[in-house]
């Protein structure tokens, strides 16, 4: 029997930039949509072109290479062209490959937020529509409030669903945009929409505001839809968006879903979720949810002492699936038995292959699972593992020691009564036998002392030239000011590798050295 | 029309102790029994009498004054009498009104687990179902593995739940115990047991290993269950149990469960959930989960500009149910993207009443982008937004100055020849015209201001004594180690208030300083 296709959209990046707290840079939405992409999802929603500095820019040039890119915006305002709209000539003018529009399906909202008619709502959703295909870009339509709209008016929902089909949008998107439907009356509304609009030109939008949106959007699959829209880790307003983590696996692993439907998530791209799902949590700088359907920590940890022993007779007992379908992992906390194979899987792609029994196996994982427990996150820096596996190995060269540094920093006013702050930081860098001391003012403390590391690194010093720190982030790992400190940085050169390299120590300046001290020496291995 | 009774079941001082990383004291289950009590839960499940001291001790005495008090254990071994069986002794001789059973009721499970045969496994059941009623008490049954062990084996599990109603249990509870099962095969298989034993006589136990114990719970309950177990804040083995907290309101509120069913839970106790769920992490000493559906800070919060228009005009366009209904409030929240309206709300919040035209307005709106757009975030830190508001309307109290601070921080090898750092803070403080200053060492830099700032605050000393920094969050906004680092500090006190401060500057100890600073002032206003 052939699969009927299932078609993932993710909003991460437009949506999942309304929940508290987040503000995405520019580098972190870059990042981001290279997860998506090589996860596998078929749309990436990248945020609203024209709507400020970092949108515009991230729309500058294409930022996906399987998936399509998806721009977000308006209709047309109504009482103008649509060639004279700014906000539509933004959308089609961008590099994305789709615009997806937000038109409101909820005849009462027309009235009250737009303050326009019903039919000019559908005048301007159809002209939309009809810019974005002469532009040469798919169209797709977000009806907004369109089950709270169906129940208010159903034929002026059903009216927008028909006149976005008719104009030729390629999906028209049922939302539920205050998220407070049941999975029974989606299911029951959609069934109701497919009578008029085929299932494959049809999209789910849910949110988690009853803690359903997953059954949700299963639900508008049974009933019909063909494309799902959420986000990475449930990320969106108010409660999130549906977790896409949470239903890919579901979708792919579970006999009722993976009989009748594909995706473009593959068994084997399935095996990154995990990793997808916590080194997006790291680009957020915040600790993953243990208690994450499929991906978290403790989804197929067992504590009672009964589970365990049954577990071991077997798994089957208390795991709905494998957890390395989803490159996650058992933890029994009596015992705890970790993962070979996934640190096998890691340093095979790293170029370093070793068997199986290797014994030097077990002494790497034993490190790992002690510098984790002391605050180490070899999840997201990977470079700083591939630099512990080599010292394990004995085949970790030593470029340069730093025998001592010290770094100060003073507020105060300044002979014309203004208040400033100096940052100084001095290095004393052996190489060799050849001592070096530099010393650097910075912006800060850390910044100082990477310009006093990179100011002589006596016969290495060429080979840092292009070495740039594009990102340094910092978690507190057990709260307030006296706890562990994590740092991670991102670096890059010109060859547009970038590496992440981690640090762990009670003194931020400390870990940052830590972190610092590897990139320079990845760097430096790079060009050995 | 009568509505029908639906009866909730909580087990978080059972199931819930399970979640890695919970170990219950005495006297939280003593406080959490008191608030599900509170609450009007029908049953409290408190855990397993015999089992340990805690809960030897919790079940010395009854717990509850309006729910039952339900104790949780195994049937009789094979093998010997229930006269005889210490477990059940420990169970029918505790101060619980009623008994729950756990019996296993997938045949592959009773035989690889228990290691008996399916059919003693029934006579155990029935005869300890019988000895929980002899000793005047209540019998629940938990069939666990139920829906995989009906899929392995209809007969085997439709036989388990007979014998039991047969013995006379006056609840049977189907459990999906690895909560892999899908909703449509929840309600399927429901509907199938239906025909066969009344659903006042049934509940259902979900787990939320694909996201979808809320929605397994509700698929149940329209397939004719009338128990639903659960508990507070999803917590629970792995992925948790359904989360009673997000399951209530919708039972209360959505027209669909509303107009057929009544709880314990009325609309007056319903107006307490949003404590009961905080009150519970802070029994757990965690911080409460922002996007919690109806309950999370975030439930209710608005961050775009244009929705927020949209809910001052008709809140119900962004919002499913009254936030007040379950104890909860609007947050309309300040950031780049919002607008007046949003800043109103907020200004109203913190007891602040301006007009729409005030002139004053326009200007903290410009202030807001403007400190936006060099690195700050007030959406996450409103305790900065209160002090830059009562800075504009020049209401904001200078209760001391620090005229200067100095860090040093050094990396040296000591006389022993180990590697140390060493971190040290001096500040120099106002406090109306007298000079103290004072010096800390500390783990880090900041840890270290913070000691030397609260070591000498003059008059104010006492009033920061119960001042403690939980968390504390860096960002670099731009990339790079000469960025502008942005650091959120949030801080708590005695009260149980926990508040956030933000600091921006290319330095991250001054950043740190800025929102140490902020916090110590919002403290001070507090308890002026």
């Amino acid at each position: 029997m052939t699969k009927e296709r299932l078609y993932l959209f993710d909003t991460t990046l437009r949506d999942g930039a309304q929940t508290t707290g987040i503000e995405f840079s520019l580098e972190d939405k870059i990042a981001i949509a290279r997860l998506l992409d090589g996860l596998g999802v078929d749309y990436v929603e990248g945020g609203y072109p024209g709507a400020n500095v970092v949108d515009t820019a991230f729309f500058s040039q294409s930022r996906t290479k399987a998936a399509q890119f998806v721009a977000f915006g308006m209709t047309k305002r109504a009482g103008r062209s649509v060639e004279n709209d700014p906000g539509i000539a933004d959308l089609i003018n961008s590099s994305a490959d789709a615009v997806c529009y937000v038109s409101k399906a909820w005849d009462h909202q027309v009235k009250l937020a737009l303050g326009i008619s019903t039919k000019e709502n559908l005048k301007s959703l159809a002209e939309s529509v009809r810019a974005a295909i002469d532009a040469g870009k798919e169209a797709f339509v977000d009806c907004e409030h369109f089950f709270d709209g169906y129940k208010a008016n159903r034929t002026y929902a059903l009216d927008c669903v028909k006149t976005a089909l008719e104009a030729g949008a390629r999906w028209i998107v049922l939302c539920d945009t205050n998220g407070g439907t049941m999975p029974s009356e989606i299911e029951e509304i959609v069934t109701d929409v497919i009578s008029l609009a085929p299932g494959d030109r049809l999209g789910i939008h849910a949110h988690d505001d009853t803690g359903q949106a997953v059954a949700n959007s299963l639900a508008a699959v049974r009933a019909g839809v063909r494309q799902i829209q959420g986000t990475l880790n449930g990320l969106g307003e108010r409660c999130g968006n549906a977790n896409l983590v949470t239903l890919i696996p579901s979708l792919v692993l579970k006999p009722v879903f993976a009989e009748r439907f594909e995706t473009g998530v593959t068994a084997e791209r399935l095996e990154t979720l995990t990793h997808v799902s916590r080194a997006f949590d790291e680009i957020l700088n915040r600790g993953p949810n243990r208690q994450a359907p499929y991906v978290g920590a403790s989804a197929f940890a067992t504590k009672a002492g009964i589970h365990a022993s049954a577990i071991a007779k077997d798994p089957a007992t208390y795991e709905h699936v494998k957890p390395e379908s989803v490159g996650n992992e058992r933890l029994i906390m009596v015992s705890q038995q970790a993962g070979k194979s996934n640190l096998l899987t890691t340093l095979k792609r790293f170029g370093i292959e070793m068997a199986k029994d290797d014994t030097r196996l077990d002494k790497l994982l034993r490190q790992v699972k002690e510098r984790e427990a002391r605050g180490y996150s070899y999840d997201g820096a990977e470079a700083s593992f591939f630099m512990l596996a080599h010292k394990m190995l004995g085949t970790l060269p030593k470029f340069f020691d730093v025998t001592s540094y010290r770094t100060a920093i003073e507020r105060r006013h300044n002979a014309k009564g203004e208040m400033v702050t100096v940052c100084e930081a001095v290095v004393k860098i052996d190489v060799d036998g050849e001592i070096l001391m530099s010393v650097a003012e910075g912006n800060g403390p850390i910044n100082a002392l990477d310009l006093a590391m990179r100011k002589d690194l006596g016969k290495y010093s060429d080979r840092i030239d292009d070495l740039e720190l594009v990102d340094f982030k910092v978690r507190i790992l057990d709260g307030g000011t006296g706890a562990v400190t994590r740092v991670l940085i991102e670096s890059r050169d010109d060859s547009g590798e970038r590496w992440f390299t981690v640090g762990v120590s009670p003194n931020i300046i400390d870990a940052s050295f830590e972190a610092l001290y590897e990139s320079f020496t990845y760097k430096l291995m790079k060009t050995a």
